[in-house]
């Protein structure tokens, strides 16, 4: 590692989400131009471009200035083509929730993960309208700070006094065209069980809070791992899981960085009980 | 209406929902009591109560001091089991989005309505977290302020230009076990046309975010009184309509103002549209 720390390089992700940050509260509904991607659902602002060139040019300066080659720091990002995987790499989705942003819904985020070659370490996610960072270090811990400037910073911790399902709050984000009598379908299977169903449009954010207690289980059917990247370390280190839909720890695949993923994530005790709904 | 104009009382249901605002936030995430009301997806919480309390007590002390009786004044409250209709008629509900305020989403609001007699002629909805006010004012406009302390006012008007369903975002709120099946069915028929359904977690705040343009259509089945009053003058006068599920203008049933509503709320032109959808 050069002697470069965790901590180091998380200082330099949230300084970077900080920045784009900025970007894209002076973006915000300024009539910004988009485009249809994969489908009239699926689309891509100016700002996802300015933000995504920002966080990738930051990042690397501050791995150079830290000691790092340009050829050890490789990138997965929402808005490229090509990866470029290499020793210290960044998985970046620079507006999770684009479809929020571009309507006028102040509540989306930027996300950008860490893996030390193919071991995710560093997460963090910011939301830029109500400002509220989370990050994740594997190993150390997962933290919130709702005002990023000057807030104080919170340790999360998954409740260990799980509540019953009729209190439970499920994030129920959805995705394309493909897969959407299958979501509809177990939305409608869960609903009674539960106190509500949500669907804010961002399921990173919608990850980050399921680890700060405030959703308790995540449903979602079609993400990618820009969308889970980052927010899988903040889940875990809280206490929670990412699970496929078999109920098996989710696994990247880091040779089809498209592939598209089912998952369940909830507290890895009431796994059991949210498989049981959806059956 | 002893020379009182709607604009002083606006201005005095405005100071009144601010005042229920700093309620709501010193209460936020302060792990709330809740009861369960109809059943475990309808709660209530001491700040919903205490909110409703402080309303009630400073619209009658500000309508006494601007000269009215106390027996003129009536009011339609969420959290009351009777109503007192008089002359001047308040319609309250003191959180629009309890679950999400219980559950620690920062996305609720206040909404209190006026009514001369059975005429409802002004609106007021504030939500408390990121202190986004919208108000309007029968037969003069409807505006938002997104900062309600020192924000500027701007005036908000449905767009002219009417946007292809391919582009629409529709506010999807889930309401009681009773109507589930069709919720869930009439949402899945939409999905395939629009960019995206949304369930935020307030009905009131919906309807606001449709006259804002960020919304452009909004489907309910199962909301009451209080949830609508406030907002259908914001919606109205911003060029927007509320209908019942057949197309027709939503009439209020003041004899029995604990009657549940289905709803469909867009702009005029696109109402046909909107009907063909979910025929």
């Amino acid at each position: 590692m050069n002697n470069i720390s965790l901590s180091q390089i998380c200082e330099l992700m949230i300084e970077t989400a900080k920045s784009s940050a900025e970007i894209i509260r002076q973006n915000f509904r300024q009539n910004d131009k988009y485009e249809n991607k994969s489908s009239h659902i699926d689309i891509v602002t100016a700002t996802d471009l300015a933000s995504q060139q920002n966080i990738h040019n930051r990042l690397v300066k501050g791995m150079v200035e830290m000691g790092m080659e340009e050829g050890e720091i490789g990138f997965v990002e929402e808005e490229s083509s090509a990866d470029n995987i290499s020793t210290h790499n960044f998985i970046i989705d620079p507006i999770d929730g684009t479809t929020n942003f571009a309507s006028g819904i102040a509540f989306s985020c930027i996300s950008i993960g860490y893996a030390f070659e193919k071991d995710i370490q560093i997460g963090v996610v910011l939301e830029p309208f109500s400002n509220t960072l989370y990050w994740g270090i594997k190993g150390e811990g997962s933290w919130v700070k709702v005002n990023s400037s000057d807030g104080v910073s919170a340790e999360i911790k998954l409740s260990q006094k799980i509540k019953p399902a009729k209190q439970w709050l499920v994030g129920a984000h959805l995705n394309g065209m493909d897969v959407v009598g299958e979501q509809f379908k177990m939305y409608e299977q869960i609903y009674p069980f539960v106190r509500g169903l949500r669907n804010i449009g961002s399921l990173t954010l919608d990850l980050c809070m399921m680890a700060d207690n405030v959703l308790d289980v995540v449903f979602n059917k079609g993400c990618y791992f820009w969308d889970l990247a980052a927010s899988s370390v903040i889940v875990r280190e809280a206490g929670g899981e990412i699970y496929d839909s078999q109920g098996e720890i989710l696994q990247y695949d880091w040779q089809d960085t498209k592939k598209k993923y089912h998952l369940i994530s909830c507290h890895p005790e009431i796994l059991g009980e949210v498989k049981k709904m959806i059956e």
